[in-house]
């Protein structure tokens, strides 16, 4: 094609993709909203175990999501017998048929985060949040995760509101702190937005700062990405290629957007732009010898309209469509094409993998994994989500009061 | 100055700024926050007489505030006696010595509302969304109000979700009926938003959209301009200008931003857009016969962290420096300068006016009507907030529970 | 498929295809480049007679490109005999095998319009422009184009340079000048831009001006939709299916881009989103009896460094791949998961038929028609560039000196 | 106020302001325009004499501008003997009354760039811009500058054109040669930039890559911030901060900008953020020791419309207001509320000295200097314009043909 033998690899895509897994968010099978109210669904999760049995019933249907990350706030109990909090989720998780992944502390919704947590000028909070982040890496060593997951609300809304310098060494200090309290091989992904819920500055607002932040904390800090944390235009392949490149990438929260942090499903805005991400990763892999289990794929999206398990069903698939089309871009010619000048020529290599109508490849490597081919067509047959609706509706409707915006 | 006889006139903007009047919305008041939770405040209002007595207090200390914005939902009662739920509101606003303001529906709250309110697929949320509405239009009448706000959700968060054309042309229709059951001089205001709660496509996206829409009801519909609702780098005075010149500007809701529909406090990121934006209506109201009255000046923000009664009091003095300012330009010279095609001449009878210091002529202003010239200062002097907080705290502590992102 | 009967036509949607033509710019067949320089190419086209045998060519390989937008200033002789201007152009176009489309003034160039063109404070100014516009309403008349496409460059750089009303009602009244002066069926057809040239504001600054300035101009002007000129996070779908359900689209400039306008190929950033807007007009040509003839497709890119021939051939490829698609949605599934609130039922109809391979069908497509599967690689093969280059570089080369940014 | 007692200090401020310095650029005074053409301007200058003549003549009107930044290509002569286009460029200057400031490499303008400079696979391109970049180094220190400015055009227009992480390793090791052949105290500042003229991705993207480029160059590497190249929305000021906080700053490119580079003059279009970046500059050497002379101010507009000599006293001016007004910020008062979670009191310490008029102040300080309290309108009075245009005009008119968009 173009004068080179386009020439794509479908057994080494399938090898690469068979080692792609990616994770799900316990918070994502729960009922979130917007500032304006939440949809309440009648099948939502309610309890820690309705979350762990919905992520293995995702994983069971794509056999690609095998592992939960929690949310220590709303998943662990309140007492402080960490490891008593930890036993009953570690038991649900293995009844569940996932692993524990990724521990995020939640450090926005208590009042005493006002100002912030690790940044606050209250000292009350900053050592609130020292204590529940340093629980959290009790949890990873309970549980046996290897993340913990450091996404802070931090910020300021006005100008002048607070000293940026200030904030920006208490939260230098925070993660240092942390990183000292690390156990095993335990890593703290650093993840940066732009804005939301802070409106002037965030404390850690882009890549940039999640980088210096990381490295200045120490070699097991690394940099998460969450694809929807960027201002309008990012090119966010390029910032993943960097932090590869530097050995600084963490993981990953995929969902897609259109505007802001909309928290919509991977790829139905923009999936060109998530196969790029994937083609940067494939890149880093087949290239520079990077090690796809060292990234972590996670969910994070907030469906607010579509049904939780459906939703998540369909990132998955949607994960591995793109991930194969990424994996099947022929590099030789790429390489080839690139050396030549021939911008063209190169682009249609990706131009090819993206067009490439992987579905059939996919149905084949599914059923021979004992699995549907369309997970989420089979998952509707399976009736599964009637009898969720069944056993949880009444006490999820009996919720549907209360909450106003103002 | 530069070559012109650089002339402001004090006395003809102290007038002007005489007729710029502020409205105040109720559910200002109240506590708001983010999808991540609420800050709850003690002083905040819980109830309409609070609330009311809160904007009774806004004036007080400023004399610029007399009316209030209502929310249909949160502030009239649930009976379907409508006179009955607008009396009492009537009376305390009398009370509180303010006017009734705008009146807003609530298209969004409602579980029914998870497709849209008029552009629902599903009949009943259209249903519901067309009485509520015709119910607003009657507490227009009853309450002597001369607006009824219209801010509709509506909209879809993937594309395929719902046709974008059906939805057109039911809010067309739907617009059209509530035009008809209009009653004496009462407007409907359209108001437009690019994103959010909707994150794919918002019905009515732009003041494009609510402009064509607002045509098509009828004489009496206009275009309701809510400052943060705009997508990066929009020209809002741009567009003011443009309304106002075909006489289709309804009014505003002010706030200010940063990245999204931050819903800051006015001026607070960028002064000198919302002097532009003053500059434009004076400029309308000195060259074109606008009549400043025909406009609705309503402050609506979400003081998330912020005093609610301190945040308002604020808004509306800054509010006032930015208009007086722009009252003060020298129109003689800037026009000279623009058809002399002088730019720089032209752009500083602009920055000259802008960076005049208002706030003598202001405290001046002020005294001279019994109020003081720093209503801030004064409103913090007068123990009122401790006041409020000591009346309100306990109660409001009470509900600091239960609400949770996931 | 998850419930559906999911149906795809490909007949359909070949026969739809078939009536799909793409028109090419002159312009995109020359040299062009950014402010910071231009990179020539040995085979670009530098007269007219080039740039229409470069049309010639495109449509030869793709059989879908067979008429050519013309650039007034640059195509046309300077001579005030305007039919001898014409005459050459018109016989030059029929030996390339090319009809003569959209007319294209050029309202920008000359210094006179260093203020603006219609909304310039300089009379002489407005007087050049509107000779100017008059005569390429006599270029259409004489070519046989149906189309006057008018992209005013026209705006100001800073606050307060010129009065924003008074350039509107200049505006207003050049339009309907020119509408009055229109012959036969030619429409005009007015551009929307939200920035660049002009930094501050401009004079039709998105589709809510070009839409009002057209209405008030009278029923053969319509609104031109420039991919590329629009602010962030605009849904151009959107705006696409509301003008033509209110029967005020003209036409298309294609091209992409990821953050301004950045003028790069059709589909090359966000291939989904092209797609999108060719599912909304099939929408209107299969639901509400809208003519596909009756818009314009033209395509209007800056191809800095890809070669223009091969740029054009690959547009227009992509461009009939993304349009495929789009008609391969199944219609009557889409409508009844709509009707159904089944969001991921709907999403599923428009993303089944994007991930459906068209490459070949439309090499079969070609093939029918006498034309290779793969135009890009044939044309690469023909040895046409090089044969090109051999003609014209040295004369190109020649122009490679004294251009410099300052 | 507000519980403070908000107390300027006016003599500190003016001290402060005096070690203030704003360097201007030589190719700001030549006609530059827009890709869709330049608007030529009589008295516009066209050679380094004239530029450093323009640039003294900003001095001396201002006394706050007195030293040139140079732009290699343009302003030197293209001889191998460097010292020799040296010698004429220091008598110049020496005779103009301004020294020389930052000497910028020119890596986009020849046609050997098309595919980058530092980055590109062609490795004559990478050749051509080392010896550029190693003459650059030893045109500072022949003309004592302490600065060589690196800014890269280089990227990438499409998805898979080239290997970023290629391209990344390429910069890498072009910065760490260019640091080893430093020579004295010259330091090199790097620039970002997020697009233009790469359209899909830009070696140096944002302030991160030029960060950790900058770490990885060497200790005398710093990041250069020009304010125009930031995506829409981006806190700058925050940037900044934490830059000067670990020591990274370099010195800044001044302009405004309300859309993308747009390149208009300085507090044009949103004084008050620049003021905020004065604010953090004011902070880091009030409060850490920072140093203004460390870091370079210098101008970088594109006057594209506005007479090049009035534009850039007008940016001085405008800087100097922006910058005294941050001096003013009563910083202890600030300190103390920000101690106290007081948003409002806090956010009111900045927005008192931003209603602050400066003017008086300003005049008095000028005068006492010497020079006219309004460098603007003294300017306008001396005439000259007319005289540089009666001088220049003949020679810059001959130059109004030929360049063309396309």
């Amino acid at each position: 094609m173009l004068g080179y033998a386009l020439a794509m690899k479908p057994d080494a895509a399938l090898e690469l993709l068979d080692k792609f897994k990616i994770e799900t968010p316990s918070w994502g099978y729960a009922d979130t909203g917007t500032r304006f109210g939440k949809f309440f669904q009648d099948a939502a999760a309610g309890t820690i175990q309705e979350k762990l049995a919905d992520a293995g019933t995702v994983h069971k249907f794509t056999g690609a999501a095998p592992s939960v990350a929690l949310h220590a706030l709303w998943d662990f109990g309140s007492s402080r017998e960490l490891e008593a909090n930890a036993r009953p989720v570690i038991e649900e998780a293995s009844k569940a048929g996932v692993r524990i992944g990724a521990i995020n502390p939640n450090l926005f919704e208590d009042q005493v985060y006002k100002f912030g947590s690790a940044c606050s000028p209250n000292p009350e909070a900053r050592h609130t949040a020292d204590r529940h982040v340093r629980d959290c890496i009790q949890y990873a060593k309970l549980t046996g995760s290897k993340t913990v997951s450091l996404w802070f609300a931090d910020g300021t809304n006005y100008p002048g509101q607070d000293s940026i310098v200030a904030r920006k060494r208490l939260m230098e200090a925070a993660l240092k702190g942390w990183h000292e309290a690390l156990v095993g091989d335990v890593e703290l992904h650093v993840e940066y937005k732009p804005f939301e819920p802070a409106f002037y500055h965030t404390d850690i607002a882009d890549w940039g700062m999640a980088y210096a932040f990381a490295k200045s904390a120490g070699p097991k800090a690394k940099v998460l990405v969450d694809t929807g944390h960027h201002l309008p235009g990012c090119n966010i392949e390029h910032v993943v290629a960097f932090l590869i490149d530097d050995g600084m990438l963490g993981g990953f929260h995929f969902n897609d957007r259109k505007y802001a942090d909309d928290d919509l499903t991977l790829g139905s805005i923009d999936p060109y732009a998530v196969f790029r991400i994937f083609a940067a990763i494939v890149d880093a892999v087949e290239e520079d010898g990077a090690k796809l289990e060292d990234i972590g794929f996670c969910v994070d999206q907030s469906h607010n309209l579509k049904p939780k398990l459906e939703a998540m069903i369909q990132t998955v698939c949607a994960a591995q469509e793109l991930f194969l089309k990424a994996a099947l871009v022929d590099r030789t010619s790429l390489k080839l094409a690139q050396k030549a000048m021939d911008i063209v020529g190169a682009e249609r290599c990706l131009v090819d993998a993206f067009a490439t109508d992987v579905r059939p490849m996919l149905t084949e490597f599914r059923t021979s994994q004992g699995i549907a081919g369309d997970p989420l067509a089979a998952y509707r047959a399976s009736g599964h989500a009637a009898e969720l609706a069944r056993l949880r509706g009444e006490r999820n409707r009996a919720k549907r009061v209360g909450a106003s915006y103002a």
